[in-house]
């Protein structure tokens, strides 16, 4: 097996062009809107049907939910944007120390990238060429240090802006849904019946399209999303039936 | 440089023994503790201190933040559940897929390893040896091309379910901190006044040990903790005047 491998390197480099893998890699937007969509569907909406339980007027539920999408949107923008700035500046500093390790421990930081290798099978007269090339490029020994060792990869600063952005507007959109009802009918009873109804239907179709792009079933991706739903807004009812004023 | 590399393999893995790196790898289990308290103390939090904006009195307010309180919990526990399982579904998925390819186009898989380690300034002659190890060992190889092809690495189940109560519970926790004075002071106003004062130096707290465990400055966390309750508590509370009843 091993001895036909790389006969014809051309031929392989032609292959590999045509074969193009289909792996499914999450585009990091459409993971931002899942997250933000989600939850915007399921807490307000959870909120709105608890204090329904608990003989609310509508006009309260309403402030109650549009106070609640305000800070969930902030709390998960800002906080989203703040951990991955966090996550940028934890990569330049291990950057850094893997770099000034290079400087001043370049054994043993080719020992460690062997090591790497050895555990996957690779024998020491195997991976020495690599790891020798390795020395002789060290901003290219140090990226495969960040990736191989420790996992690493380099962050876009703006995708840390664009990320909060995207998880707040979907939080707000998504909050909106199970809301709307409450504009619409001054009795919290017949709002929570429209507001159940849409937000189910909404949580039926977003799961869906959710388990489309992250390659789940749909519709068993569909059935959970509404699930979640269901439970978080029968334990918020629950619970406000039995603290009601 | 490159000579010098691999004179004494032995006297190499001593010094790896002896040094141990001290690259800072966050523990899971905290990372979601500080998911779960972090939205725990600043949700529930701005949506009490916006109700109160709305002239609502106490106990609607804490009816309205407990609900909250249990539909976080639960969207923010279930949602982590589901995500970590369809995360390892899609790992297995992947697995699966990479393993035909490995069996039915071994030479086209062999010439993507090359191609990871190429991009990395290795040259043909000096990865063959490897990509050859890795083809001799089906198991080693398709580890590696989980792991560098498509950076996925194996997740365990019980992982999720653990993250997931983990999540729920650090919320609960988080959230009836600023919910505990309007417990106390059946005026609205009053209890608004406590909950911003115990919140604010939760959050400070809080922030404060989260940046000692991300590798953080300490203070500078504590004050962007902090910010980020205050700017949504503001936020809020700002809409509930504007709606108020």
């Amino acid at each position: 097996m091993a001895e036909n491998g790389y006969d014809d390197l051309e031929k392989q480099k032609l292959l590999l062009q045509q074969h193009e893998e289909k792996h499914f890699t999450s585009s990091e937007i459409i993971r931002d809107i899942i997250i933000g969509v989600s939850d915007g569907l399921t807490v307000p909406f959870a909120l709105a049907a608890g204090l329904s339980g608990a003989n609310v007027t509508s006009s309260i539920i309403l402030i109650a939910g549009i106070a609640e999408v305000a800070a969930g949107a902030i709390s998960m923008g800002l906080g989203g944007y703040l951990a991955a700035k966090s996550e940028a500046d934890h990569y330049m500093r291990e950057l850094k120390r893997e770099q000034e390790e290079i400087i001043s421990v370049p054994d043993i930081e080719a020992a460690e990238c062997g090591e790497i290798l050895a555990e996957y099978g690779v024998e020491p007269h195997e991976y020495e060429p690599v790891v020798n090339a390795l020395r002789r490029n060290p901003q290219h020994w140090l990226k495969f240090m960040m990736k191989f060792e420790l996992g690493l990869e380099k962050l876009d600063p703006m995708r840390a802006l664009q990320s909060a952005l995207t998880i707040a507007i979907s939080y707000i959109i998504g909050g909106l849904i199970p809301l709307s009802p409450y504009m619409i009918f001054p009795v919290a009873k017949d709002a929570v019946i429209a507001s159940i109804l849409i937000t189910i239907l909404a949580l039926l179709i977003f799961g869906f399209v959710k388990g489309h792009f992250t390659g789940e079933q749909p519709f068993k991706s569909a059935i959970q999303t509404a699930f979640i739903g269901a439970i978080a807004s029968a334990a918020a009812y629950s619970i406000a039936k039995v603290f009601r004023v």
